[in-house]
């Protein structure tokens, strides 16, 4: 009998389900609403798709994976997913009483990250660190083709590292000075909105009347030297933290990810000319590359996740 | 026939040898000055030592791990040792000729993590990182009981993490601000000589003809306010670094260890009381160890290497 797996990816707004052969082909996906964000309703929302909309019976599914917007410990217990106002939940237990397969969960970043490794331009490297810029700053690490969740739901916590200890204004994680207050979508904007402040040069971005990340990198594009002030910025701090990154876990490649990675390939120019003067000698070559599988990483992570734990 | 283990540290100084059960029980161990330390001339003398002086035949041996001072891939080709003058040196190949018994061969610092995380104060934890506080400042990352070499040898090479943009002294590596600047043992000393020409205040330091680390934190024991000052200049650089690697791997525990870890559990206050300021939010309690093993930590972690690669 053709056995499959499934992957999800619960975000705060939708729920995204993929259905892969074995081998990791995708044969179907869709989503759904999140809609109430109680433990139970969303539990019984998964599991109702997967059994009803999956075109599968439960006892074909080898497993099911699950990324979640939150701290996840190596465990797969959720220690904190602010954005489902979840702390401290177990949900493997309880998909796992009702559908009869095993579950594996992980922070949707790492999982996403899991997902670039082994289906997307990470072509099945063994060590990688990838990078989302969304929203926030997320990540993930994979050290011999395996993520690294931390002991405490940590891993690949990337926004969260300081790299600028003359910031004043706070982070969301109450920090100041974090990489996700330059490098995510929102980080981007507020950097813009700074030297749109501190200057009246003549820029592109003057006219734009809700000022995003897309516009800053849109005005690099033509040229805009405000813009491009801005993307240095950008930069240099996603650079430093990667600097560190390396001299930590030196992995074989960069993977830049996320919506701000729409931008394409002028994005890698600001990282990788700060990343070559601030690294240490052995990891000064380290190869960038922008994510392949857009917003499927995540559904692909959680389906190599339960390739790798079955 | 009983089976032992080869645990070899190579310094620049000193070759150190161990002779291990098969369960990690130390046997016996000894040591020879390094002398000429062209390749050869090392490889012929650490052949001869393991033949001549262990008192086990060689095909009682289950194979040789040897710690080397320098950047070593995962593979455990030797990149470049500078202490020793080599570059792109596989010693693997030709001990393996010699003794016809396995080589694993891995960066000291990070050999000497591997023994704290399985013999020492790790007591076999699942992941660990250890700063090495030496002359330089070296480590290991540990993530699910095996060392993470890194894809370019650069793997815990905390020393080169940028703690301070701000530097206008260089660090031996050629960029500036670099964390072995301020926590080393060469570091420590530099920063308490800086901080007494800064001023002309009172301190036991003023006293001190060689000034070094241990004289620092001998001080900070007599409750000298100078020495204070400069240790927490050190906690707080070092405290940095590891903010950024938990926000990265999120180990289960911090291990000190190095010839500055002498100083004692006072050097952890220092570090635990800015870590815990610093850090993100999963990885605030991350418990703080100091090494157990001293100067045996390389050998032990030689040993674990061949284990590992059995």
């Amino acid at each position: 009998m053709e056995q499959v797996l499934v992957g999800v990816d619960l975000g705060g707004t939708f729920i995204k389900f993929g259905i892969f052969k074995e081998n990791g082909e995708l044969l179907g996906k869709w989503q759904v609403p999140t809609g109430e964000r109680a433990a139970q309703a969303v539990l019984s929302k998964i599991t109702w798709e997967i059994v009803e909309k999956s075109g599968y019976a439960v006892n074909q599914m080898k497993g099911v994976g699950i990324g979640i917007p939150g701290a996840v410990d190596g465990q797969g217990m959720i220690i904190n997913a602010p954005n489902l106002g979840w702390r401290m939940l177990d949900i493997k237990e309880p998909l796992l009483k009702k559908l009869s397969i095993p579950v594996q969960v992980g922070n949707d970043a790492n999982v996403a990250a899991l997902g670039e490794q082994y289906f997307g331009v990470g072509g099945g490297c063994s060590s990688m660190v990838m990078v989302t810029l969304g929203t926030g700053v997320g990540g993930g690490v994979i050290i011999d083709g395996r993520l690294v969740p931390g002991a405490f739901g940590g891993g690949g916590e990337i926004g969260h590292i300081q790299v600028n200890d003359q910031e004043t204004v706070a982070c969301g994680c109450g920090n100041k000075g974090c990489l996700e207050q330059y490098a995510s979508a929102t980080g981007i904007a507020s950097l813009a909105r700074r030297e749109l402040e501190r200057t009246d040069e003549a820029s592109l971005l003057r006219s734009c009347t809700e000022l995003t990340a897309k516009d800053v990198f849109d005005a690099v594009k033509d040229r805009d030297i405000l813009a491009d002030r801005v993307a240095e910025q950008f930069g240099q701090a996603l650079a430093k933290a990667l600097s560190y990154i390396a001299c930590t876990v030196d992995p074989e490649v960069f993977v830049i990810g996320g919506g701000v990675s729409a931008a394409g390939p002028v994005l890698l120019n600001y990282i990788e000319k700060y990343y070559r003067q601030f690294a240490f000698t052995p990891s000064k070559q380290t190869p960038f590359k922008l994510a392949a599988l857009g917003n499927d990483a995540g559904i692909y992570g959680a389906a190599r996740l339960v390739m790798l734990n079955k």
